[in-house]
């Protein structure tokens, strides 16, 4: 097995580790109860995790002398809004949380955005710990402070940025993940191959039978590397000012065809995916990226079971445009992040014209 | 006049300035665009303050390059409520606010509260400017970064610490408060003098009456001083971690007033008027606070025409849970300012058993 040391993500007071390990969350009381200020917990999950993981986080928390008050979110990205995330508040000072309590969120992304959006905002910023239990959150949205909900103009539109005080990644929760949510998580494992880590691309087309087949030390290993990968990114962009912006390889299409799909037809990961490979055309176009390389990212994310084009009926116009609100605009121009090299990125600003154009080429 | 030069709040990368001025608003636009990122401008602000100030605001910003998007609030402390927030923040996505977006709150402390708590999750975080018109917020509510909204459990139970990058208090806009709602602001002023400022105090006892006869000068020079001691308490303790609850002073049991009154007999100010008399009986029994000083606060606070005692309806068994629900509590004990002298501070951590001997003995 390799190196288990936690990773460390270095910001100043806002510095945290993250854990990712085999069946760790059984020790979760014990890990945290040196780090947290407080004893009391409040534990955000929601009702298809709960039966499977929360008792035994509870009994861990309960057994290192926390007193955890439980609050259910209903499951789905539907929820992860400001309705909900008022009850929470209003189910948190029930329980009489105070500044020196902790959230944590123990889920997916959806728990994860929503419980470290209420932490960020439960009387004006109280501690979260992320622990993960999906793929999609153990690599991306659990590390990295990025909060939010959903509004109805967008996705994501109001949040915060709030960092973790640590994250606890156990890929043994990802023995009860739907198939199709594992399938869709690895998307993002790609993304950080393609972008930042060329061993990790490699390793990922070595072994893709034995991750799909849910290899523990394998997954561990892919986890890892990709936790890292995204600390690197983040400590040298916390706010998204500049170099986190790579981040968003595949996204910025990614979510256009979600939002014109009404969120129905793709998960996130899946979406992504097909964001991926028209980021890798437009990069073999514009910036030099190999036509082979290109071939090997759709291969690999085929491979692992993921949609590589865009569904015919959706209308490129309508599909510019919604690119187009998408909240990483500049001005008129959108910003698509491109590759030079496998683990080499370049920025790239289209207008509208311009996106609809090589929409309709590719 | 005294010193014109704006109020330095040093807070490294969140650092901004306060002017406190006569006739300033008409001038925002050229004060403010050597300071703001973009050109969008959200101007919130609520029907009352509108047709009183919004045109000069918007004329200036307009006549500086700015575009500027005007979302109205209704007015009162009902709609500092999440629901509201929403609808704002969907105004906001409408207008196609950026990143680099500015809002600007023109009003008083709800509107100043809810719009800093909607630029602190906008986006995860855009830049707020505070145009506070009311007394209460020009010496308070604008400075220091607190934002939030209401929720049934308590008041800014929800939102961000999140410092504006700039504040404009105006002294003209008092002219048109309603008297009720300067006496109200002049609470918070004398909670400065006791706290902070002993020559303060003394200089609202010399000139009580052209304050109340809205001396402008004076005024400015009252704000002003009031604006310098928050600043300096902002600085030594930016979230509230220690020094910064000494403003609460008269806030405890003035917040328990409130709620219990839910919030129909009192404005704020009144109901910290009752709490600071409250608090120096206390500070005289149990810190050596002069009791002929405590009639000085209870007397500026009368001639002020600010009420002083306790309600005689209201139980006292009720106001001590009430208190205990204050999110400033500490374990089962709830901590009081008290003063020493006018000028020096001491904290007091009450039982609800003590708060309600306390209040039945007053």
């Amino acid at each position: 097995m390799s190196d288990r040391t936690p990773i460390k993500v270095e910001l100043r007071d806002r510095s945290y580790e993250i854990d990712v390990g085999v069946e760790s969350l059984g020790r979760i009381g014990e890990i945290l109860a040196p780090i947290l200020k407080g004893k009391k917990i409040g534990l955000i999950t929601d009702p298809v995790v709960e039966p499977l993981y929360a008792g035994r986080v509870r009994g861990s928390l309960e057994g290192a002398g926390f007193s955890v008050a439980q609050v259910l979110v209903p499951a789905g990205e539907e929820h992860k809004n400001l309705t909900e995330l008022e009850r929470v508040h209003e189910e948190l000072a029930a329980a009489r949380l105070e500044r020196s309590s902790t959230l944590v969120a123990l889920g997916g992304g959806v728990i994860g955005d929503m419980t470290g959006f209420a932490a960020a905002s439960f009387l004006r910023g109280i501690d979260v710990v992320q622990v993960p239990t999906t793929l999609l959150a153990q690599v991306d949205s659990s590390i990295g402070g990025k909060t939010g909900v959903n509004i109805r103009a967008g996705k994501n539109l109001v949040g915060a940025f709030h960092q973790p005080r640590y994250v606890l990644a156990d890929v043994e929760t990802l023995a009860t993940l739907p198939p199709r949510e594992l399938r869709a998580g690895l998307a993002e494992v790609v993304k950080y191959g393609v972008i930042l880590a060329p061993e990790l691309f490699s390793l990922l087309e070595e072994r893709a039978e034995a991750i799909l087949a849910l290899d523990r030390e394998i997954l561990a290993e892919v986890v890892r590397e990709c936790a890292a990968a995204k600390a690197r990114v983040v400590m040298e962009d916390e706010k998204e000012g500049g170099l986190r912006a790579i981040l968003n390889f595949g996204h910025t299409l990614g979510h256009a065809v979600e939002a014109l799909t009404e969120y129905r037809s793709f998960l996130h990961g899946e979406a992504v995916s097909i964001g991926m490979v028209f980021a890798s055309r437009l990069s073999s176009a514009r910036h030099g990226f190999p036509v082979a390389d290109a071939d090997r990212v759709a291969a690999l994310l085929k491979r692992f079971g993921l949609p590589i084009t865009i569904p015919g009926e959706l209308d490129r116009g309508d599909l510019a445009r919604a690119v187009e609100t998408d909240k990483k605009r500049q001005a008129d121009r959108v910003k698509f992040v491109c590759v030079e090299q496998i683990g080499k990125t370049q920025f790239e600003l289209l207008s509208t014209e311009e996106i609809e154009e090589t929409l309709r080429a590719t």
